[in-house]
């Protein structure tokens, strides 16, 4: 048996997981992420993490087939991380330098890409070897997985999947700098924002979804816009990739199944009658998704 | 050497080609599609015009690797087409059909899609390994290669990117029974109806770019009104695949360079901004595009 590691790299921490070569988790830790210095301190603090660990449980190192890292930016193919904002971080090969830090192979990828393998591996996307995976959360982002492999893109930005339009008359600019983005509509962010245009003000989203819940009339009308632009949104994504399942997670996923209901009806009125055979599911490995779809980039990569 | 066959099989005519491993076409020939009795006789004539083609050049069959086709409708990984309505097929495995009246191994795809492969290839794709191809006919369709391969799609249906949603306020309705899609205002039927809407009565796609290029008024402004759903629905795509190239085919290509000029300032309007570094280009293999690309499916699946 081999083992290895997965790192989820976010903006505030670092998630780290110890796993079996068959997708146990057997453990797992934090650790801040340190963007002083342009965030040169980074992977020298993972990788001292990491040595700790191996130390303190005296693991055999020849049982270690790698380590996978999900990185919140684009990653190319290579390993090239190109600027991540939140990091201060510029253009680089973070595979080889984590590598050279700790003395394993790395393989990374995108944290949204990389957390819908997860998905796809250990979580509500199992067994569809063509799957789209949506991070329903602050923002809208997500990860393709064709054939069992995860689309990268050709500079490491595939699967932008909140940054498709869905409006191209909206006059509010997207955090992306353009206007009319899915993000813009199918975010929590964008539940609150339609229901203040309902008039619901000072409210969140978990508000919004109790008071749905609880038969609100207004609240009903702002989830059936809302649902209408996921499915609008996810009928055109699903008519060009034609998955098996759609996975929904972000917090707008713990609506539960009231989001899948929801969303199929006007799915089906958006898709092509071809691809619109899809099982639709929640996320269900919440903050782990990351470090399980870390580690199985790495098993692809360097496993048996 | 290795030679094979590709095969592009349309509602009227079926495209077959002879080709050496390293891709050159060296014979090509068409036989009439023979609809007749739900479309039961295609195969076998077919496989008859491919024996008799091996008998006359006495082809020594050792040397015949296998041959690919593309079919005009959706087709699975294994080689099951899921129904062509225009050739009156139902479900069938057409590769194990055809394998069984050739004696040769076969592999199909849909011929969009095949189309693609072809243009990735041998043409306007070259070089590209992500490549996002788009015809521009009396309908949209296209093909996506992601990392040098197809994608398929679980059923089949991938790439159906003329069944994006465009403009969910459309009241008129889609060949494929929906509202608002993509082929709807990018086809060369999208821009004589645009025409249409800005007085121009009783012209063909031809007359609109013969008037846009002479400086006629209305008619850059409807090439200017396409531009920006043609930029519009490629940013989308691309910010879901991320390719390198977008290669635009079908009878709207026609217009040359002006199209591409016309389209990528849109195109920058509504693409995410990392998935912005693409090569546009013209489709330049023709009618043989699905030919190339059915054979580039046989070699990669059965060539050395």
């Amino acid at each position: 048996m081999k083992y290895g590691f997965g790192i989820d790299l976010g903006g505030t921490t670092v998630k780290i997981a110890y796993f079996d070569e068959t997708g146990e988790m057997l453990q797992k830790w934090e650790i801040p992420t340190v963007t002083t210095d342009g965030g040169k301190h980074i992977l020298p603090h993972i990788a001292a993490s990491i040595r700790d660990f191996i130390r303190a449980y005296q693991i055999n190192e020849t049982m270690i087939l790698g380590m996978g890292i999900g990185v919140p930016g684009p990653v190319d193919g290579k390993g090239v991380v190109n600027k991540c904002v939140n990091l201060g971080w510029g253009v680089f090969n973070i595979a080889e330098e984590l590598s050279a830090l700790t003395g394993f192979p790395v393989k990374a990828g995108n944290d949204a890409n990389v957390a819908a393998l997860g998905e796809y591996w250990k979580g509500g996307g199992r067994g569809y070897d063509n799957m789209v995976f949506a991070t329903l959360g602050t923002g809208v982002g997500g990860g393709i997985v064709i054939d069992g492999k995860l689309l990268h893109g050709a500079h490491g930005s595939g699967a932008e999947i909140g940054h498709m339009v869905l409006n191209r008359n909206e006059t509010a600019v997207c955090g992306c700098g353009k206007r009319g983005c899915v993000e813009q509509y199918c975010s929590a962010t964008g539940i609150v924002r339609l229901a203040g245009l309902k008039g619901m003000k000072d409210v969140t989203c978990k508000d919004i979804f109790d008071a749905a819940k609880a038969g609100d009339k207004v609240a009903l009308e702002v989830m059936d816009e809302y649902y209408e632009y996921l499915g609008e949104f996810l009928g055109s994504l699903c008519s060009v990739i034609n998955p098996e399942a759609v996975v929904l997670g972000g917090g707008v996923s713990k609506a539960g199944e009231m989001l899948l209901t929801g969303v199929e009806p006007y799915f089906h009125k958006y898709v092509f009658h071809a691809a619109s055979n899809v099982k639709f599911a929640l996320a269900s490995l919440g903050n782990d998704a990351g470090a399980y779809g870390a580690f199985k980039l790495a098993l692809d990569e360097f496993g048996a």
